[in-house]
């Protein structure tokens, strides 16, 4: 039987392991799918660079054009990284009818379902399980679930940088500038540190999540993102005395027709399974109408994890090539997009002021959010020292969004309140 | 292209699901397979029985033979339950080159290694998705983790009632037979729950996924499986105390080439993830050694997730019919089994004894300890009222098994030792 042909755009640790997969586990590959695989060409920068893998000379180049328009190559891996190049290499890769395996988030989350509606055209798969949930086999059960299922809701922490610095700060009451410190000398968090804590690196991954699970084209200016940064170690505090954890939670929603896709600070009641998934690790959540509610969690990145996910895509398309039914499987978002408005979206919230301690302050602040028909699950207020300020922590029951800022609005408005310090989304039920 | 055709053994809750779902998402499946797929026959025990779905009379049967030996018939959904007759239809089926999908945990657990030979020597597929872990893509996700990954090690929640009693028990402090009852009410508890509190449907569903995991053949009598009956309220409560959380824990191990399989009330670490899996929640743990540790959580049975499983089985089958690789991915065993003796299989223990409040009790206990090297990480004694006894609780660090058992026959013999209360497997390292 003809053997199947990669090629590979990139050669770093996660293409260096795909190889070594592919080499290591032959018989079995040949088991799944009926035909033998064969690296063909890896397209590096340097030619000459010393590899940990053993590597035929001949098979590496500088030239993408050598892989993309090599008409034997059946399927190309891209572990380069990068946008706007890599971007135009999966063009044309597609153009030329060959099916693509990616571990790139940045480059799907932008261009994701342009590049799936081109896959499409040209009976080409796409395929992307790396580029959420590293070696989490996330992506896949949403397809499969989707054959025979409705997803009405992912929420998850999709964040390895954010929950690592989350979990520092709770559990040794450190403040969010040392545990970020502390991140980047462990190498969890880079030296610029602004996509993963501004929210944007989990914002991409609930793009990503939601154009698949809802079948709509969900762009990253779709996604509410906030990041952590402005979270401290007294809103922490509260949290574990109301019984709640902060977490960086992603939540993408469906109700009809309209969806709704958000990235927020979130404190989850102690008892929801996501506040129990610490340090670097990631884990989804999946609501679906027939199967209920599923998670999936483990290592958000890593090499190896990553390379473990890139082949069993590549072992998808290559049975996907073989029954004559590529192009089908990861199709272009089907559904036109309608996202909620903010008078339809609902969530219960957290709201820590400082008010000037007087008589009839209290319910001054209290009417406000009567007006606009929200109640309290929690309440919380207590002087603040060698001051004539009070604090209130204020826990809602559920409020729509719209509802929500209106009364932040008023609340500055009023000459009592001095600052809010700080406002979350809550997730779980009180009696969870 | 020439349709699939499938027979149905049994139209229960899981078959109704399972047809409702061929009959709603045919357009779906003909994407991803290539080709139709039709319900030709169901065995059913009254042909005139009221159905919820929509039915051709002509499809009903009372007569397996009309599916297992309907050449036309490609592939054999077995959702009727029981062992032995079963197991000679699905063993007839096989022979006349039928796949075979099955629910049925308890078939699977005492002939699976057999009925998977078999299918292999006939190039047939045999899936078991929904035999462990209802909704939860689990098995799946080891057999596609094993084409590029070594599992190492499996833990977790495998069973619903177990997991609801104890989650009640923790949190209302109630008393087994209170809970058990109440769980009888609510239908998450049978009228003879024996296999789900003794520990042995959950031990047969450790058998099936350490079969499948390590590729060996393992017996339920491998096993070593103890149930919940014995947990009590006092237990719970030392837990608690000592940031433990009490669960129905199975663990299948592997280091080198030898393994052990257990099922055992287990005080686990409260920060373990496994401890926030609440109600009839199952959720298993899966260590490999390229994908690191990757969880799965979800609704351990009901009948809509058990039916999707059964449908993503089947359409795994039918991919592999129409690639020519069928009989391959649910490989009968390839290793011998080897099992750890009691001195290689290393745990911390919980242990709570009543002894005569007396000098020198204390140092005499310990001692027996000392003489097995085994030491301990948390250490409580106080008086018991209107006693001359005292209540000591030890958790100790890493023994094998066989060291503890020893140690626990030396305490009885102990003249100081009025009883010993209980016992458990602790798992969480402490600093966790």
């Amino acid at each position: 039987m003809e053997a199947i042909s990669i090629g590979l755009l990139g050669l770093g640790t996660v293409g260096t392991g795909v190889v070594t997969i592919i080499e290591n586990h032959q018989d079995k590959l040949i088991h799944q799918i009926g035909c033998p695989v064969k690296v063909k060409k890896i397209l590096v920068k340097d030619l000459n660079k010393a590899r940990s893998v053993e590597l035929d000379a001949k098979k590496l180049t500088t030239d993408p054009e050598e892989i993309i328009n090599d008409p034997d190559i059946d399927v190309v891996i891209e572990v380069m990284g990068g946008i706007d190049e890599t971007k135009n290499y999966i063009i044309k890769a597609l153009k030329n009818r060959k099916h693509v395996v990616t571990a790139n988030k940045d480059l799907m989350a932008v261009h994701g379902s342009e590049l799936l509606t081109l896959a499409s055209e040209h009976d080409c798969d796409l395929f992307y399980e790396a580029s959420v949930g590293g070696g989490i086999p996330l992506l896949r059960s949403l397809s499969d679930g989707l054959a025979s299922d409705r997803i009405t809701k992912m929420m998850g922490i999709v964040n390895g940088t954010t929950n690592f610095i989350l979990t520092k700060m709770n559990k040794n009451g450190s403040a969010y500038e040392d545990v970020l410190r502390e991140a980047q000398a462990l190498g969890y968090a880079e030296a610029d540190p602004t996509s993963d804590v501004e929210g944007l690196d989990a914002a991409r991954k609930m793009a990503i999540l939601a154009t698949l699970g809802f079948s709509m084209k969900i762009d990253l200016d779709d996604v509410k993102a906030e990041g952590i940064t402005r979270v401290t170690e007294e809103d922490l505090q509260y949290g574990r005395q109301l019984g709640y954890t902060m977490k960086l939670i992603g939540v993408a929603e469906r109700e009809g027709d309209k969806v709704s896709v958000s990235v927020q600070p979130t404190l989850l009641t102690d008892t929801h399974p996501l506040a129990a998934v610490h340090d670097e690790f990631n884990a989804v959540y999946v609501y679906g109408e027939a199967v209920g509610e599923t998670m999936f969690y483990g290592p958000g990145a890593g090499s190896l994890p990553t390379a473990t996910a890139v082949v069993s895509d590549l072992v998808a398309v290559m049975k996907n090539m073989r029954l004559g039914v590529t192009g089908k499987s990861a199709v272009a978002p089907q559904f036109k997009k309608q996202l909620k408005a903010a008078d339809e979206i609902f969530s219960k919230y957290f709201l820590r002021l400082h008010v000037k301690d007087e008589v009839g302050v209290f319910a001054n602040i209290t009417s406000v959010f009567s007006e606009h028909h929200v109640s309290f699950e929690k309440i919380l207020q207590m002087p603040l020292k060698n001051k004539d300020l009070a604090e209130i922590v204020l826990v809602t029951h559920q409020a729509s969004q719209q509802d929500y800022e209106d009364i932040l609005v008023k609340l500055r408005d009023l000459q009592a309140v001095q600052t809010i310090e700080s406002s979350y989304r809550v997730e779980g039920s009180a009696s969870a």
